[in-house]
């Protein structure tokens, strides 16, 4: 029998809920229309509509790149620039996708704590020369919540950013990969996070809080939702027999398991950062507010923690552990135990 | 209880083969790396060798569309153009995704069963300006087999295509999103029907014949399979969980029974052309060669189809009906039985 | 002293007329506004509006593809399609460009003379799937006008062409590169021409008949012109110093001198046409209606071409000789009878 | 008559060099071959190898941003990056023209005096991520030569960030639009200041400095000219009578007058910015290296200035002065005279 690895790689590495696998099981039943022409996405459709407190159109995607990717190319122009987060997911690790579907440019800009200040943001769209043909014209506002150092946006920030891209012209879309971590841990609601404070369309994963490769594209403007099946097909993105992504999302909203299980795995990773920064040495790079840690801690813990049983990222100098709903209890014990047994002198362990 | 309708528009609109849906359950177990770096993507990698009797790099996608996209795109160059039948899927029913995923222009030629003609591609070809910067330039050949219509290549001439592609310097792509029923119909061994015949590439379709939105990348040119990972990652066509569909894959060639329900699904349709094409006014647009069927019938038979309870597409003046390797034996009989009763006065039925 | 070589390449080896060139240099003088915002672009912009008899937009670009592919741009969707004749130059001779600049798909119809059919169009736009996500949705039609082999499209074809086209939710564009031989063979009004047959945008040569990399997009609509300069930057066809573009289409269309010179052009041809035909062995391709024949004619002829002292083109089986303007006469004569000369006995010449 | 206006806007507002107008004029004589299959391009080679000491393939533009744009298309992939400075030229002011004919993303980063640091690069690409698929990949440098902030790169730090490139695996394009006054100011010869640093290609602009839209590609290796006529012409910068390109740039480099011209306009923004900044509140953005200045001044003399009678650019806070060649003393008088009288009370002005 080999001995287990404690997996802190990311929430990807985990498996469906079980409620989940079994809507997907049950959607094997009978025949349906392809392409989404079926009630599975249609009832996908009315639960997303109730969760979200107004009538919303829906969208069933595999991947959370091509969800980011289409949402964004909803929004396009053809000479068009798109602003984020230096740090944004959609800047540095989907390979250019958002270019690739929007053929607009990405603007990164800095911000402590990894998200976007308002009044910077307002400065740089100022200075973007809107009008000039000489420069891209600015379409759309990027959002991701939670970002991808594992902070938020509080709702009344969320609602300033919103309110500087529409005087200016730009509409918001929110990089919601872990959107019921970000839920979860504001205690507010899918609407509050959102149109309620100016967001045009969300992209919403599944897939890392308990479904299998289930995305969604959330449009809250018709409008906006007119041409985004020929963006689907068109990239690639339609499913064959889309049943069984609707069906797990259907189900993934139907009760409050999905906030659970996030809420679950968001106190994991507060209770770890909570252990391990009283450590010497080991000290945050950002705020741990959902299921993400980044750290710094000496050179002798990251030994130590190299030689295992856990998987991890390094990114730089910082280290990453993300916590799944399911994170194993002694995989967090054995952390913990792994990074003071390396700092903390054997005697002071006593 | 609703009365069933008898579903023929597509071999999409099935679910998926028990062992396949087993194999996606038992892959829910334990963590594992995300974006295809997994045990199960290396297990189908290896049963994909051993079916195509050489070493293949194989990627896991969830869309056909996709699937065909990435495989020309690997053979692609910014200013050239892809020669296909005019009828062919990626021509006619993908919303231009081959020419967004290569920037290409593509080329239909006409030909007889809805099939490339050796002969017209290379007059096409040797009108096309090789070397002329006015000209897009030819850097593949899109062979789909089966074609859309149903019909298949023989491999005689699928490797007489290939030797008039390699001699203008082109590479061959295959559309298999119904390899399976080619290779029933034909006899031959995946290796035969691809490699063999001078394939480089192939998409491989899993999803209309038992899987759940599982379609591979099966490359036949180690230098080919060197950049598709960053293609598919800006396509938005790489998997979270790509161990979902890995595992399905994996399942999906590891016994005979891909095979065997493509036969099944064959063999309904050969029956069916066969009744059908005895009633008067009856008549096939192709030859039924593999599990789809397009017909043209008397007004009156069409009216009767309408009247339920078959559910099937119309394509201008051409009714086409798909098999599933499951059709309820039912439907069969009564889509007979709707037509016949249709056109054959009551008295002859006698 | 070397010997003349008379030249039947194209129109475009030829220089520029006096009164273009002397207005190019006349406008060396002082400084003015870069990319367009200068007062030799305001008179263009007048000159045009009093030719085309109403308000119109119009930019100048130095290259024909370019001013093919923004017009195209202008009119397009990201998932669209572009119909045209089979042997459009949009389609054949620009190397993908106007798929690059527009993302669309050219779709090409066969059509006798060279020449779009209206009833064939209405067909095929019928059949195109209007609505439906997997196929392209069409945007726009391209008349090219004269053909690429020297046809014309009568006023009334032009009519009923465009009416399809607006009635199936199309815009249309002309390929206008050899306007001024189309409007001086028709002896009719550039407005009656364009968009009171129903064009909504036309890309104007004037390089073909006297004028020096100068090309203009005619913008009939306003609202089609708004995102032109975005475009054009963008694509790499904003002028630095447009003031020597703009001064050499304001002078081009001042006066009648770019009708004579056309008019010059397409009279050399038709005789021309008319004395080769008498010959045996000597036919027509197209019909000569402005400045290019496209003729074939016996091997020996052939041959004695290619001794010289000539240049033309071949394609394929089809020769194509362009007529200038200030095409030489013993230039013609010495063609003629060459031809001849190789066709007659001797004797028969006598 | 009206009162003359000093013009300060940019380079390009003022004609072209009489003997460039010259050879302008000259190539109207006789036909010749269209699309740059002539023997004013091939002079234009010939003169350019003279030049660059070395065998080099020259493409005749008319347009800057064509030109930066094809030159980075020639060294692209599909999902890759390029690095410039933040504030290159290409990186702001071409409406992402370079994305569009490459299909990269634009990496920018800061760096003084407007200018890349090697020890910065070279960090930046260490974290790059090559070879990981969810990151885009480094394959070309841009150096903006002199800078858009009229800064110039010394030869040992040409030398230095080309080392960091290559050892990247990045090839590298030099923007030099203001190529002329980069050499004339530090007094290199054109080799120096390309290839023995380790540039791949180059934007050669001749329109700035005397020429009508007359850019030219100046490629050092042979391999990455081969695909340019087809990017080129799928990017419509393909120019049908190439030989009034050719003949200008074959010109400009045919004797010292493009460097006179050059010293000339260096020599009058350096005097400029000395007079300048000896006034009380007047301060440097840049250093000025060659043509071009960028200044900070009181209010009272930016108000002085509006009321002209002058033309000049302000960007956000900073004030650009262009200066020409040709630049009318007066003109330069009158521009401090109007600053120091706004600045320097009437009293000490005695």
């Amino acid at each position: 029998m080999t001995e287990p690895i404690y997996d802190f790689r990311s929430d990807n590495v985990g498996g469906a809920a079980p409620e989940i696998l079994e809507a997907l099981v049950a959607a094997n039943a009978g025949t349906a229309a392809p392409y989404g022409d079926d009630h599975y996405t249609r009832r996908m459709n009315e639960r997303f509509t109730a969760l979200f407190e107004r009538p919303v159109t829906v969208f069933p995607l595999s991947s959370g790149t091509g969800s980011n990717s289409i949402a964004l190319a909803a929004l396009a122009n053809d000479f068009g620039s798109i602003y984020c987060h230096e740090t944004a997911h959609i800047n540095v690790y989907e390979c250019g996708a958002p270019e690739f579907f929007t053929g607009a440019k990405l603007v990164g800009l800095p911000g402590a704590d990894f998200k976007l200040d308002a009044a910077r943001l307002d400065e740089a769209l100022s200075l973007a020369g809107r009008g000039n043909p000489t420069r891209v014209q600015p379409f759309a506002l990027n959002l991701t919540q939670p970002t991808d150092f594992g902070t938020l946006y509080a709702l009344d920030e969320l609602a300033a950013l919103c309110d500087v891209a529409r005087r200016h012209g730009l509409r918001v879309h929110m990089d919601g990969a872990r959107f019921a971590n970000a839920v979860a841990a504001l205690g507010c609601s899918p609407a509050d996070l959102t149109w309620r404070c100016g967001v045009d369309i969300l992209s919403l994963g599944a897939t890392k809080n308990g479904a299998i490769n289930a995305e969604a594209v959330v449009v809250f403007d018709d409008e906006l939702a007119r041409e985004i099946p020929y963006r689907m097909k068109r990239g690639g993105q339609v499913l064959s027999k889309a049943r069984f992504v609707s069906a797990q999302l259907a189900r993934y909203v139907a009760d409050e398991r999905w906030l659970e299980r996030a809420r679950r795995a968001n106190a994991h990773a507060v209770a770890l950062a909570d252990t391990l920064t009283r450590l010497p040495g080991v000290s945050l790079v950002a705020p741990v507010q959902v299921n993400m840690l980044f750290l710094r801690m000496p050179d002798a813990a990251v030994a130590a923690l190299d030689r295992g049983p856990f998987h991890y990222y390094k990114l730089g100098h910082d280290l990453r552990f993300v916590c799944r709903h399911d994170q194993e209890p002694e995989g967090l014990e054995a952390l913990v135990r792994c990074v003071r047994g390396a700092i903390v002198p054997a005697a002071d362990l006593g």
